[in-house]
This record gives structure tokens, sequence and C-alpha cells, in this order.
């Protein structure tokens, strides 16, 4: 469901001031364009693999309560955002590719329930690139990583934003 | 691509003689009817989640030696048997479904390169329950995977053999 108007390419990017640089990468990393500002100006990149391991970069150095800030900005998988409709575009097509926007009563009723259990014992929703896994993969990782210790478990999920942003850049621009 | 034949009840299956039972979920554990012939004298099991848990169990306890021919007993992801037409029918559907047969030249050379690199690392095929991956989320497990620990690769191995058991026993028998 990548449209052509949502391609570009990254000899393309690396030649947008600051401004237009930040609002073409701004949702690589969920509701997080100061990523995308804070690269720009390592411009030019020579790849996606460049762009994408200077973005991680910048993610994985910030301070912790920047890296649960962008935990927190992220929806729950079939949520409350999935529900009403506020998905934003990439979440919505990536949920939607991995089936969790067409799910049965008792799967909507299982993951309602994960994702408070994961909320209550974590503070932040659980994360996990849906482009990896399948919809039973998906509900699989839920369960198993409810057992992790809340350390381990938030270096994941910010593994995870970052795959989440090497797919998204990857559908933007190729790979 | 599950056919109507393939599916029977936990009730019917409860009911047979070991080999019967033995030739009904011979193919659970990939060309290694002993783990099913083990369990038959527990009968009957209560649910899928039982049958599962003794066949896991016996698989989990069995010596070192024979943990390791279940894993050699796998085919390679898109490898010689998948070209030869020589997979179990069970792993057919299932690196058909993950898209793994239907594969780019550029992708089918990445595979080979994994599979030969993984080979001579561990000395087992790489073994995935690609049910529950897509075919990206197969490859950047491949890739992952092979920097781990011998040890720890062979325990993630046997984990995946029972996962791939618990999905093959959901599609038989609903879950």
């Amino acid at each position: 469901m990548t449209t052509r108007r949502d391609r570009c390419t990254l000899d393309a990017l690396n030649r947008l001031d600051e401004t237009e640089f930040t609002r073409a990468l701004g949702d690589v990393f969920e509701h997080s364009p100061w990523v995308a500002a804070e690269v720009w100006p390592e411009r030019p990149f020579a790849d996606v693999a460049a762009l994408h391991r200077s973005m991680a970069g910048r993610v994985l150095s910030a301070s912790r309560s920047r890296r649960l800030a962008l935990l927190r900005a992220h929806p729950e998988l079939a949520g409350r955002e999935a529900q009403e409709g506020t998905l934003t575009g990439s979440s919505a097509r990536e949920q939607a590719r991995a089936g969790l926007l067409a799910l049965s009563r008792d799967e909507i009723a299982r993951i309602a329930r994960l994702n408070a259990d994961y909320r209550a014992r974590f503070g932040f929703p659980f994360v996990i690139a849906v482009g990896n896994y399948t919809k039973r993969g998906v509900l699989r990782e839920f369960e198993r990583r409810l057992a992790n210790d809340p350390e381990t478990e938030f270096d994941i999920c910010v593994e995870q934003v970052c795959e989440i942003g090497l797919i998204r850049l990857e559908r933007m621009l190729g790979n």
C-alpha cells in the first residue's frame, strides 16, 4: 500500500534543506521528527544503511527519558488509536499488513489483555517491528516478552523502534 | 493449503492404536516419528496444548545426540530439498507460505550464502518456525542468529523445532 507519492530517492533527500528533510523523514521514528533533524547536518548519506545507522545511533545514544518518550509515542497494537482511526499512516499500514486490524473477537480480547498486562508491568506500550512477523508471531512474541525483566524489555523495544525505522526507510527509498 | 483431509480431531487421535497414532503425528517433528511413538502411552490428551507439552517434553529431555539428529533432519531454507522438490509436505507448505519458494535471484544468493555460513559455523541447518515470520523477518533472524555462540544457537533451534511442532498440531487439530 506504499504509493508512488511516498517514494523518493536518497539523492533527492540529500539535497533537501533542514525543514524539508525533517518533514520527509519525520515519521520514520514515530511522532519523533527530532531524529531526522539531528542527522540532517551529516548529509550526504551514501545509502539507506548509512542513513539508518545515523538515525538509529541518535536514538541509541539519546537520554533514557528521551528513549522512554519515543517508546511512549508508539500506539498499542490493535489498540485505542486503531479503533479511533488515529494511527499514523505508517502504523496503520504496518498493522493492517500483519492482519492486526482485522481480528476475531477472541483475538481482540487476547490482545486487549496483553496490552493491559504489558503496560502495567513496563509502563510503555509493546513495540514490535510487525513487518518481520506474521500475526501469530506477533502474539507469540507479545506473550514471550511479557516475562522479560523491565531493563531487558526496554532495550528490546528500543531495538524494535530502530528496526521499524529501517523498514520504513526501505519502503520509502528501496533497499 | 491445509486440506480437509489433513484435519482430524483430538478425540479421534486419542483412540488410535500406536501404529496409527505414530503415523498420524509422525510428521509433527520433522522425519522423527519417535516423538509421537513415545507419547502414545500417555493418551488421552485433554487438548492440543497438553499433547504438545508431552511431545516437546520428550524432545527437550532427549539426549544431545538425539536432539542434534532432530535438527539435522530439517531441510535448509530454500535449499537443496526445496529445489529438488523433496521437502516434506509440511515444510513445503510452510516455506511456500513465507514466500521462501518464490525468491528473487538476489534473495536466493543471499540465502545460499547464509545457509553455507550457518552450516559451517554450527554444523546443523538453520531452524526457524517460519509460520511466525514474514520473509523479511526470516532473513533478519538468520543474520542475527549467525552471531550467536553455538550452545545458545543449539538451544534456540530446539525451541524452534518445538514451536514448529505446535504450529503443525494447531493446523491439524485447530487451536
